[in-house]
């Protein structure tokens, strides 16, 4: 029996503790896609207790309170923090194979020095010792400490950027880029959209009445971002649709949602295409890369929506038909020339075989493995949702142009998940070697798993 | 090599072992969802021979048997029983891997003490066995001697539930539960469903003219089932529908239905939402379980279903798209805070994960993990399926409050497969501790091992 | 660590080993489906090296590639053979768990002799060695070295069958069998529709005037192959469809295509669904096996079908709906009592499940077996794919029916991949018998591993 969550966590193989211990241990991280607010970098956040930095925001964590019957209040409600934090101890337990346990665990080692095990009995004991230990930590010492070299943060198509410029004028030692995320201009269906597009027009000063000048509005945002050190974009689709119908049709659905009207489903779809296909046309003209988010189901329940609003753990995997109109997408923009560097996530893990071929279908000799299938995402990024996906991309794609893992997260904790990562990454290189299936030629490993945890995201993104 | 099915069958470390042995082995099984008939158990149904206790009912040995190509008059014919219990054993050794395979040993073993291997060769040995085992054994014998604490049977709202009631007049050890199930009510779109409503009027003493007065006869028939001690509801869809259109609507479509028009497709998916919606409300409102199995392909073969008639071994798998209507149906009745304890099963293995998120988004303090997904069903019942939909539950929920295991069967010989899915259980949580993945603690291990298989299910049912 | 691809390659347990090398090994192939040209066979053809033997018409390899960024003029274009096989060589390591590493191995060392490993180091040395075995190789002795015992071609219903009828003239020991192919005649909906029935119409020697006539000359080119060694047939299908509309809507949909006008995507359902009843009905009455291939996304990329033609190395897999329609359409058959023997073949992993239930439901006790879930096909042809198949198809179905692996390859060096699938069926079986659920009986085991991978296709096949 191998001890608990040791140093040789989850490396099942002597070559797969070759592989982490030697060469991907020690990598810096390029976390090229988080939620991780700059101001709170700029600013140096503090934390007053260990609630405050795992219980603040982490819907992971709110969802498995609430599935054991924890009471709101102890999860984003009134309750004092020490009482949350025990009620989530008392719990943690129960999550066997989940990999919260992993993170948490994994969080209270590297960043906290507790080599213990979290629950009912010693739940107070780590209070003390996290809360003693955030007296002398910040967001940015947090940041460095993790071998940190880039942070893509995650921003809306508004933002002045204040506080990347902030960052970039100081001597920071990380980049802090900017990824463009233009959700709300796609969001032609939700509350508040013609308010949206005039906060747009202001912003960019100009003039918005019509499709044609809104696209000129984004082109100067893009500009904007691209001045600031922005490297990708990112789109968040409940689905990926593709209704191409030209000009005419999207600009009578534009002034129609400008006049207030209700869209069909159709109409919508429409305007979401041609939005997309000129986006795409822009990220590709300014060596921007595009990144495809699918498959959510945003919001399911929507008492809980109205009470708690947004991002609160509720969202969940929607097993959308996304393939054909992704193809259709592909297909338009390479036809004209215009594809850009795409990695394409779907939050359904049933996904993961025919998205490993559609990149096949789209790549060509301007990049190594120009087209990607981003890493397990949220809900996949478990020990059995990345091997899988590792599994797949190795099968049907060429794993070694990967480039490899991103938090996604909201914390500044969550670096751990790299380390997680890591470790399942050399495990599965390992099994491969060790069963006969590649040669044990650690030179070629060696490099490949560099790649894969840092090389290959520092050359995409060009860091 | 381990010896073939010995006490330790697919316990596969030293911590499967302890956990099966030291706490899963010993344990009551409350079997809260099966097809066993009441009426057998209060008359204490003895077996003829092992081919009418085997192969009397079972739809699973008859599509192995008519795949190996057997001629029907074996399988459901009029074959004498040792011709047909000759031809099973003749073609069991084809089924290599087939769950069939270790269900029919466990079965052996378990309830004949026969330590072999059932073949060709020893077919004769075999069937002269169990015949003579079987001259001492009935009905109430095979429940108690499998620890069974409590059976909750499938029970059409006509019925009298005049076995329960008997059974619950007598000093029988076992809990007898109806569970409701008003598929024939949903069946609007079945042949005789107006004379089954005729039918559930007279039983029920309210008169059925319209959809209110039906939703009367059926709040009458849940009063009555309550009142002899039904827990729980169960639904058999063929796929989730939701497609809410308000009393009028229904009301309509009800009238129509009952003049014997033929209704459309929409017509039918608004009957079945409105009433899956008024069903969930009551069920709420009684505090009763609502069990929903879907995607589900019923009698795709037209010319067997015209000769052997229903559940006969060829409904399979219908990969239907459920999730929608599934978040849609949840969601309306969390929103009227009428959604009742929940357990989905779904036919299809890919659907695991979308469930395993969708549930954690309608979990509430009344109850630990009160929305559940249902342990690995039907043809998902086997090594590969149970060990998914452990590994898919304990990545994305919270595996310690799942209720665990069910036979869902109609032989009173399948408590084997209560074993069956120990064992698989014990071996995921010995993977994990022996990985190094979760602390070797066995006060915690134990107490999760005896919760999953025995104690939660308990509690979730009020057994 | 096990040794690198050495002659126990895949093999993990004394069993599996036992089992490969006692059983499977030696046994000869049914390649029943295949891609081969009969004409490089009757003409023995030789290749002037590595180049064209590998990268000559190899899409998969053509796929990765354009993955890893290699310019278009090494892969199909006008470069240098020697370069060309420098570029594929200098990237394969990255392949690091794709089945193309491992095919490459495989096949150096059966043909060529080769146990290095193949990179930018030795990429020279294996050009040489290579070309120079060449020299001493043709068609026909890379066949038998095989063991080939008989090929199923891919032929269009219009084809002479020259080189079969040549073929099966002379004494060659394998027997090369034409496989019916009509996608052509289905592709209602493709350019060059009425020139292609106009050719039939000329070989058939039958007019086609109008569906009837049609379905005639179908019949005479059916009888053709049928004289001319033909035992299946085969269909490739983006999805499958049913539409069932009868004889005077079919005849009113041909006679516009023939007219030349555009058919909606429901009249070339349409047409296709009546065509595939007749099909059906007539593989049935002439005991031909019909083949359905489906969910694959053909030319996803138009610009590089543009450039570079069909079967380049861009089609993916489709994860389309086709199961309710595969219901339809074998129950159709079924219920005429006219479905032939039929192999269904997905090119979505996902559908593994569903479609192992459904042979369940269409078998009969005219042959073991008669309904197949046909091995894992194309990208699945893949370690963990044909785990996948294997672990589904057992649990689900009768593992011992299977009849087993095809090459569908162009390549005459792909019988490599009979080994790959030989040493994955070995590995498979000898885990259950290690585990304990399933009995050493090594005459039983042995038995099982000759049917799956030789005799149960030498049975189905009639060869």
């Amino acid at each position: 029996m191998r001890s608990f969550m040791d140093e040789d966590f989850l490396l099942n193989t002597e070559t797969a503790k070759e592989l982490y211990h030697s060469f991907a241990k020690h990598l810096p991280i390029v976390d090229y896609h988080c939620h991780i607010d700059a101001k709170d970098i700029f600013e140096d956040k503090r934390f007053k207790n260990i609630t405050e930095l795992w219980l603040g925001g982490d819907h992971y964590k709110w969802r498995i309170m609430r599935s054991v019957g924890i009471d709101e209040k102890y999860i984003t409600g009134d309750a004092p923090d020490d009482e949350k934090f025990f009620k989530f101890a008392e719990w943690l337990p129960q999550c066997i194979g989940n990999p919260m346990y992993h993170w948490c665990h994994l969080e209270l080692k590297r960043y906290f020095g507790y080599d213990g095990i979290l629950n009912k009995n010693t739940s107070l004991e780590v209070w003390n010792l996290c809360n003693e230990g955030l007296k002398d930590m910040s967001a940015r010492q947090l940041i460095l400490a993790s071998g940190v070299e880039m942070i893509g943060t995650t921003d809306d198509p508004l933002s002045s950027l204040e506080y990347h410029k902030k960052l970039s004028d100081e001597d920071f030692l990380v980049k802090v880029c900017p990824t463009f995320r233009p959700d709300t201009v796609l969001g032609i269906d939700k509350a508040g959209f013609s308010e949206y597009i005039a906060e747009l027009s202001a912003v960019s000063g100009i003039k918005i009445t019509d499709f044609k000048e809104l696209k000129s509005a984004i082109k100067q945002r893009l500009k904007y971002f691209k001045e600031n050190g922005c490297r990708a974009t990112d789109h968040g689709l409940d689905y990926v649709m593709y209704r191409p119908a030209g000009k005419l049709a999207v600009e009578g659905i534009f002034t129609k949602a400008m006049s207030g009207y209700v869209l069909t489903r159709e109409e919508c779809e429409i305007y979401k295409t041609e939005l997309l296909l000129f986006l795409g046309r822009e990220y590709h003209k300014m060596g921007l890369v595009m990144q495809l988010h699918f498959n959510c189901k945003r919001n399911p329940n929507s008492k809980a929506l109205a009470q708690l609003g947004r991002d609160s753990g509720f969202d969940s995997i929607a097993p959308a038909d996304s393939a054909d109109s992704l193809y259709g997408l592909m297909d338009a923009l390479e036809r004209e020339g215009c594809l850009p560097k795409t990695i394409l996530y779907s939050l359904n893990p049933n996904d993961n075989e025919w998205i490993d071929t559609l990149i096949g279908a789209f790549q060509d000799s301007s990049h190594i493995c120009k087209i990607q299938h981003g890493s397990a995402w949220w809900f996949n990024d478990s020990k059995k949702g990345i091997r899988a996906h590792l599994e797949s991309l190795s099968e049907l794609s060429v794993l070694g142009g990967f480039v490899g893992m991103l938090t996604d997260s909201r914390s500044l904790v969550s670096y751990a998940r790299h380390e997680y990562f890591r470790r399942i990454l050399c495990a599965f290189l390992g099994e491969l070697v060790e069963n006969g299936e590649y040669p044990y030629d650690l030179a070629q490993l060696g490099e490949i798993v560099e790649n894969i945890c840092y090389k290959n995201a520092k050359n995409y993104f060009n860091v």
